[in-house]
């Protein structure tokens, strides 16, 4: 089964779009954590117990692991270990670098950590990208615009009176023969996300940006699905996990990423 | 002193444009180093040890640490902490996400590993590059045209009849106000690298794809360098390090580097 169908699958095995990022900033954690061995792991787990029949996917930025230093392989190790094994996992590590490196990349996260796909920055081209597309079952989301305000630098540059973003996404289509390729479109860019469905009606679309970032929810639900209301996968970070600072953290991430999920459902029910 | 004058200073101090890259490939080692508790940081070390005196800089592809898993981190440390501390250490992790997230990237890299410098990719533009330019001191090298053949897929698309990494080197010279910034260039792109030299006359430039790749040292060194012969930063990792895969690797790495050293130094008094 290819990462697409495998994305498909789960969406509707589980009602759900949902994507919750685990940034676990270790400044942010409740004070009754920090008697843990390991603090990070332990919200983590206690975030997926609460919300893991609500998602379709986890997404773990590795930035907030790596700046933990030594333990923070074993951490996103321990955190993947927890995840039910129907669940996407997205590493977003946002990596690229010439063929030999990318395949280091690649085995380090598809391989070694396991995660289901990873997100990937198109930079530096094919070879960069290749080693991520390597095994059908899992995937790579290729960034096209970002939801930063930074992407206007050089995503929205014009060939041929066309922005840059365009070029990645036909390139993304024209290498997707495993059909494991997605994008990653911000929820800042409801317009964008429009035109981009239509370039690609059949592929997988992570949509950061929800909550902390400001994106536009309804606009994210109804132009990055499919025809199906499908394989939009809609991530929230900050907003739900961070929902409450106390030690009722579960609780209201559980309460807000029930509260998201509804309300996606409801837009799904409403464009589709 | 900021970053640029600082690499300045080591390669006037060890007339030296040298820098060997720690890709330290696993799989390669010579066998008598597996009785090592940790076999990478012992052949690094020899490989220092051997070369120290020859190099203004040591680059540590990040990607060949994070395959090794959980005890990457401690590896990349304990190789940091046996070069002298004068020679640049360059963290080629070619990073970059939303700010806050690149924020923990660059808090990882410059701040809890200690690089001198690191390697940024520019897609998601200026707020995914900022935090990387904090500290006047430490550097940032910003993917300009890679070395891979990938290179073409987008760094080459025309933007108002010039191209990407043009507008890259643009935006990278208009964000260097604490001259702290570089360019990384490949060596197999000499003819871009004589226009890039033009555009940004006081910028340093790291030069990978001299060795395996077949890069062009003549042309690195006559279009990289600045005015003074400066600047310019040739790096080779395969060809040096794993010049001989027997046990005399580290003295067949010191006369892989004397030789290039000194090429390099030969074609200075050519052009300069």
């Amino acid at each position: 089964m290819n990462f697409t169908e495998r994305l498909r699958d789960v969406q509707r095995n589980r009602t759900s779009l949902l994507c919750v990022g685990l940034d676990t900033d270790r400044g942010k954690l409740p004070a009754s954590l920090r008697a843990y061995e390991d603090p990070i792991f332990e919200f983590n787990r206690r975030i997926i117990e609460a919300t893991h029949d609500l998602v379709c996917a986890y997404k773990i930025n590795l930035a907030f692991y790596e700046v933990t230093g030594e333990h923070g392989w074993r951490t996103v190790h321990r955190t993947l270990s927890v995840i039910p094994k129907e669940i996407v996992t997205i590493g977003d590590a946002k990596r690229g670098d010439i063929g030999n490196s990318s395949a280091m990349y690649a085995q380090a996260l598809a391989q070694d950590y396991g995660f289901t796909a990873s997100t990937v920055n198109p930079y530096m081209g094919f070879d960069s990208v290749e080693p991520f597309l390597a095994r059908p079952e899992q995937g790579a989301f290729i960034l096209a615009v970002t939801s930063n305000p930074g992407a206007r630098d050089f995503q929205y540059a014009k060939i041929d009176g066309r922005p840059l973003y365009e070029r990645v996404i036909k390139k993304a289509r024209a290498w997707n023969r495993s059909k494991n390729i997605g994008l990653v479109v911000g929820a800042t860019r409801p317009k964008e996300m429009h035109t981009i469905r239509q370039m690609v009606p059949d592929m997988p679309i992570l949509i950061p940006g929800i909550g902390a970032q400001g994106g536009d929810l309804k606009a994210a639900v109804r132009y990055g699905c499919d025809r199906n209301g499908e394989l939009g996968i809609i991530n929230a970070s900050r907003s739900v996990i961070f929902s409450s600072s106390g030690d009722d953290f579960a609780e209201a991430a559980r309460a807000a990423a029930v509260k998201l999920r509804d309300e996606i459902n409801q837009y799904r029910d409403t464009y589709f």
